[in-house]
C-alpha cells in the first residue's frame, strides 16, 4: 500500500534494493511525445551511484528497459512501464541489517509494518534505489513541460553550513550550475565539496537544503483547499527518502515577517500580471499566479555512516553497529534530479487539471 | 475540484465566506462513537473569530447543524454532514475586492482559475471560514484517537521573533498552555502578545510558527514511498490558508547537521523500542517508530492589513488598496485548532490503513 | 465509507431517510453554467413520491436548498452543495424494522456492517430518498451535456411481462414518451399501468427494465481497461437501490449470437464514421465510437409489499411481517430520472477526461 | 489513463499485445502469504492461448517473471510486480489492422482516443493479452480468500443456445466441472463444444454467458451507495474484453417478477442468518448477507472472424476485411479464469474495508 501517486498521471513504483530490479508504471501520460532518451540518460546519470567521489561505489548501469507505452519512439497514451535490473546486488554488505535496527533507517518500522515479511536487504522497497523510476517518469514530465514553456531548475542552496546564492538571483543573472557540483557560485561549490569531503573522511555524512523552481507556469494552475499546489508538491517530494521539510517562497522565514513585508503586490508588465516581490513562491490560495514557483527542501544527512553507533538488534541486544561498504557522505547531489522529477510530475498532474495536453511532439 | 481529502476517511468541504454558509461531509468515520459536543464546541471556539483582541470582529455563532451521520448521539458509519450558517455576512466590507487583486490573497488566481465565475466575496471558497468544517471533523478524529491513547498537542512555537520553549520539553515537564494564549512559557506568551499588539496598532500583521505533536501513536503506522506520514500530513496541512512550510523533527536544521548528530539510535525501555533522540520526529521511512510525531508549520502573516498597498485592480489600474474592517493581526492562534484538526484527520486516516477501528464508545 | 463517486466530478451523498434531511456535494463541476432551476424541478418531480397512484404517499416538497457553489445563478467551480429537508418523517410506520429484517432490504446487512449503530429508520442511509441528491447533480450534468449536443433519453423498456418498443426505434421515429407514463407506445403504457395496478391491489409489487441512451457523444470518450465507459456507467448505476443488472447494446442476447451477426461494421456517412448496426451499444474497447450509447438496467420489484412475509426478527424469532404504509408497487417510473442522472454524471466525468469544458453558458 | 483498479488493493496493468510483453503491479496485497505457484500456473494455463481446439494457436509460455514484492516465497507487503514476455509476436498477421477498422474491435476508438499514437498491433493495450496480469493478481486473491474460507467458482452457464444447469444447483449437489470444458453437465458440455466447433468451421464465433459465485463470504462486506458490491464487481468485470452485461442473482429476470416472488425471507439456521431463496445473489443494499454471491456475465462473440466483413479502412475506403490467422471461435472458456480473477480482486478489496487481513500463511 502506498506506492501510487497522482490523479491525471498515476505513478506506481515497484521493486527492492536487492531483488531482481526496480521500476515504475506511469499511467495517463499524454500520447504523441517523442521521448528524448538522451535527456533521460542525463537525468539518470545525475542520480546514478558511483559517479563521484562522494557517492556510494555501487555499480549500476541503470539502463531502462521499456516494457510498454512507447512505440516508434513516441508515447502512446497507454501506461509507460520501465524496468531497471539490479546488477550489483551484494547482499553480504547488508547482512548486519538482519540483526541491527540501523538508526534513522526503516529497518525497524518496516519490520513492524509488514510483520517481518518485508525484503529488508539494503532497505528493500524503502531504498533510495526505488527513486530510479521516479527519475525516468520525471524526465518525461520535464520534457513535456518544457514543450509548454515551463522549465524546472534546482540547486543545492545549502550544504552543512555553506550556502549558495539564491536560485532567483542566479536565474535573473542567467547563472549556470558549476560543471561538477550543483551550485551556482564557484566559491560555494568549493566550500561545499570540502564540507562533504570532511564528513567522508570522518566516516560521517552531512545534510543539505535543495531549492527548486518552475518558471513559465501560467497563472491559474492548482485548486483550492486540498488539491492545491503546495499540498500536491509536498506530497510528491516527501516520498523521496531523506526529505524532512518542504517550504514555499519565504517558507519558515514568514514567522518573523510582517504582512507589509511579506505581501506581494500585483502590477502589470507588458500585459502580464506580475507581483513586485515573490514571497509566496508563485502561489496564492494554492493556485499559481504566474510568478516562478519556489520550493525549498530539507535533506537529512545520509543515515548510513561508518562511525560506530550504539543501537538495538532485533534480538533485543545493544551492540555497536559499524556499517560496512562506502555510502554517500552527502545524498543531496544525487537527490536533486529526483526532487526535480517528482516536482515536475506533481506540476504536470495539476497542469492537466486545467489544460488538455495537445500539440506536443 | 480539489475540495476532497483522504482515503479511508474522506473529507469534503463546501461553502463560501459570504454565501449562506459553510460545511463538510466526512465519509468513512467508524460507527459507534459518542460525539462529545462539548469538546467540539471548545475546538470551534478556539477557531472562532471575535473572541480576542487580536482577531477579526466578525460575529459568528458557529453552531453546527448536524445534517446526517449522527444518531442517538453516536456516529452511525454513514457520512457525517455538518452545516454552519453564515450569520454575519457583510458584503459591503469586501466590495473593494471586486476591483483590487488583494496582495497574497487568492482574488487574482481564483479569478483566472474559474474564469471569473467564482464567488469572490470575502475570498469565497478560498476563505479561512471554510476551515470551520475542518475543525468539526478534526475534533471527532481527535476524540477517536484519544480513545486509542493517541493525543494531539500544539502551541505557537514562534510569533515574529519571539520563541516558546520546545513542545517536547514542555510535554516532558507536563507543561500547560497559558490560559489566554497558546504558548507554554508565560514570558514568551507575554512577549508574543505584545508583538501582535504592536502589529495591530501599526495596521499590520505578523507571522508565526506552530509546532504540533502526536503522542502514543504505535509504531508501524504509515506506508513506504507515496502514502507515508510526511506526505499525508503535509498534504492535509497545506490545505489550510496561510501555511507555507511543513517540516518534521529537526526539519530545516538537518541541513547543517552531521549524520552522527542527526541519527536516532534505538534502545529498549521496559519492553518498548525507543530512540535516544528524536531528530526524525517519530518517523522512519515514512512510518511511525513509536516516538512522538513532531511537526513544524510556518504561518505567513495575515495578508489583510490596514496599511495602504499599491496593487493592481481588475481594470488594469494601479491604485492604493486600503482594506477596511478589522482583521486578525496574527492568524496563528486561530489556525492552531485547524492545524491540529487536519493533523488528526491525516493520522487517523493512516491509522485506519493498519487497524480496524473497533471497541470505541 | 462508500458514499463518494467519480474522479473529475466527485459526488458525495449524505443524509438519512428519517433524519433531518438528505443532500449532496458535487465537486469539480465546471464554472460558468447558468443553472436552469425549472429543468432541475422537472427532474426532481419525476422522482418525487406521491405524484402518482402507484407511488408511496410520503409527502415531500423536495425543495433544494443551495448551500454553496452557485452564485448569481451560475456554477462557480467550487463544490455545489444541496440540501433537502425531510418534511414528512413518520418514524412510527417504520418501528417494525427495529424488530424485523425486512426481506430484500438492507436492515440485516446494515446492522452487521455498522455493528448496529446505523440509523435504521426507513432504511436510513440506504433509503431511496438518498437519490434526491443524485437527481439534482444529474440534472446539472444533463444540462451541461445538452450544451455540448449530447442528450440523454430513457424509458421503461419492460414492466412485468409488458415490453415497450425499442428505444432506438422510438428515437429514429422521433417518438415521444406518453404524458403520464415513461413508455413510447400508448398500448404498452396502458398494459404496464394495468400490470402495476394489479400488483398494487394484490398488495404486491412488480419489477421492470429501463433502457437509456446517450446520443451525440463524440467518438473517443472513455479509457481502456479499468476506466472504460461500461465500468464507469455500471459503477454509477448499481449505486441506485433496486438495480440488479446492467448491460450494453445487445447485452445478454450476445450469448446466443454469432460474431457475424453481432459485429458492427464501420462505414462513412457525410464525413462521419458510423456503424451499420449498433450491437455494441456505441462502445468499442470501452471507448465511445460515435453511435448512441445504449444501456439496459434491470430493476427488481419494490421489496416493501403489503403481503405478510414470514421472516426473522432481530431477537431471533420468526414472525410474519406486514409492512404498513403504502409503498410504490413499481419503483421504475421514479427510478428512471435517477438512472438518467447517474448515467449523465458518469458520462460527463469521462467526457472531462478528454475535453476541457469551456464555452458553456 | 484508466489502467488502474481498486482502493485497498491497487492493480495497475501495462503492456501491449505485440510489444515486448505485458504485466501488472499489485499494490496493497497483505504480507506473509506463501504464493502457491502451482495454483497460479493452473489459472494461467486456463487462460493461455493454444491449449484447445477452439482457441487461437498463438504460442505463449506465459511464464511470470517476478520483478518485486515476493521474497522467500512469500508476499512482502510491497507491490507485487509481474512481467510476461511476448514470445510469439507476429506483427505480419495484424498488418491489415493498419488499414481496416476491424468491426467491434477498438481499432477505430483507440485511434481517436490516442490521436493515432497508440500501438495498434493486435489491439495493443486493448488486447485480451493484457488479461494475463489480471489472472496472476486474481490467483493470489483467490488463494488469500480461500484461506479465509471464501471460494470462487464459475462455469459457462450458456454457450450459444446451449445452457448448463445452474451454478447453485451444481454446487448443492457437489458437482464438478467437466475435465475438458467448464460446464457441470456432461450433456451441455458436449452440445456446447459442438456449437463452438460449428462456429469455427463456419469461420465464425459464438457468444456465451458465464456465471460465477463466491461462497463463504461473511455478512457485512460492502458499502452503501457507491462502493457497494455490485458497483465494485461490475466495474472490475467490465474491464475484461468481451464483457457486455453483468447481473446479480435473478438479474434481468427481476423485470417480470413480483415482489412476493423475488423477496428473500430471512431465517436462522444453526445460529447463522440465512435467506430461504437467493434472488438477490447474496447482496442487500450493496452489502453481503452471508448467502452465496451470484453474478452473471454476458460475453459477446469474438469479433475476430474469418468471414469477409465489409468495413471501413482508415483511408476512407470500404473494402472487405478477411482476418487471417486463427482466432478463438468462443472466448468464454479462456475468459472464465479472468472473470474469476477480477471478481476475486474486487471482493478481496471490499473485504479489506472491513477486515484487517492477518493470520495468513
Amino acid at each position: 500500500m502506498g506506492s501510487n501517486f497522482g490523479k491525471n498521471l498515476k505513478l506506481s513504483i515497484f521493486g527492492e534494493s536487492h531483488g531482481v530490479g526496480v521500476g515504475m508504471v506511469l499511467d495517463g501520460f499524454p500520447p504523441g511525445m517523442t521521448v528524448d532518451h538522451g535527456k533521460v540518460r542525463v537525468d539518470l546519470d545525475r542520480r546514478k551511484p558511483g559517479m563521484e567521489a562522494w557517492s556510494t561505489p555501487r555499480k549500476e548501469s541503470d539502463i531502462p528497459q521499456v516494457l510498454g507505452g512507447i512505440y516508434n519512439g513516441r508515447t502512446t497514451g497507454a501506461p509507460i512501464a520501465i524496468f531497471f535490473e539490479n546488477m550489483d546486488r551484494k547482499s553480504e554488505d547488508y547482512i548486519s541489517s538482519e540483526l541491527h535496527y540501523r538508526p534513522s533507517h526503516a529497518d525497524f518500522t518496516g519490520m513492524i509494518r509488514y510483520s517481518g515479511f518485508n525484503d529488508f536487504r539494503g532497505g528493500g522497497h524503502f531504498s533510495g534505489r526505488l527513486t530510479t523510476g521516479m527519475v525516468y517518469a520525471g524526465s518525461l514530465a520535464k520534457q513535456l513541460l518544457c514543450q509548454k514553456g515551463i522549465t524546472i531548475d534546482g540547486h543545492l542552496s545549502q550544504v552543512g553550513t555553506v550556502k549558495d546564492i539564491s536560485l532567483e538571483m542566479a536565474l535573473l543573472n542567467k547563472g549556470c550550475l558549476q560543471i561538477d557540483f550543483p551550485m551556482f557560485s564557484e566559491q560555494s561549490a568549493l566550500a561545499a565539496k570540502l564540507e562533504i569531503e570532511k564528513a567522508r573522511t570522518a566516516l560521517d555524512s552531512v545534510g543539505a537544503e535543495i531549492t527548486i523552481s518552475a518558471q513559465g507556469m501560467p497563472a491559474g494552475i492548482g485548486n483550492p483547499i486540498f488539491e492545491n499546489i503546495e499540498s500536491h508538491v509536498a506530497s510528491a517530494l516527501f516520498a523521496i527518502p531523506g526529505v524532512k521539510g518542504i517550504s514555499f517562497g519565504s517558507g519558515f522565514d514568514f514567522a518573523k515577517l510582517r504582512g507589509s513585508e511579506a505581501n506581494d503586490c500585483f502590477y502589470e508588465n507588458e500585459g502580464a500580471v506580475r507581483t513586485k516581490t515573490n514571497h509566496n513562491g508563485g502561489i496564492n490560495g494554492g493556485i499559481s499566479n504566474g510568478m516562478p514557483i519556489i520550493v525549498h527542501v530539507a535533506i537529512k544527512p545520509t543515515p548510513s555512516i561508518g562511525i560506530a553507533q550504539e543501537t538495538l538488534k532485533e534480538n533485543g541486544e545493544m551492540e555497536p553497529l559499524i556499517i560496512k561498504g562506502r555510502h554517500d557522505p552527502c545524498i543531496a547531489p544525487r537527490a536533486l534530479p529526483v526532487i526535480e522529477s517528482m516536482f515536475a510530475l506533481a506540476l504536470l498532474d495539476l497542469y492537466m487539471d486545467v489544460y488538455q495536453v495537445k500539440d506536443i511532439k
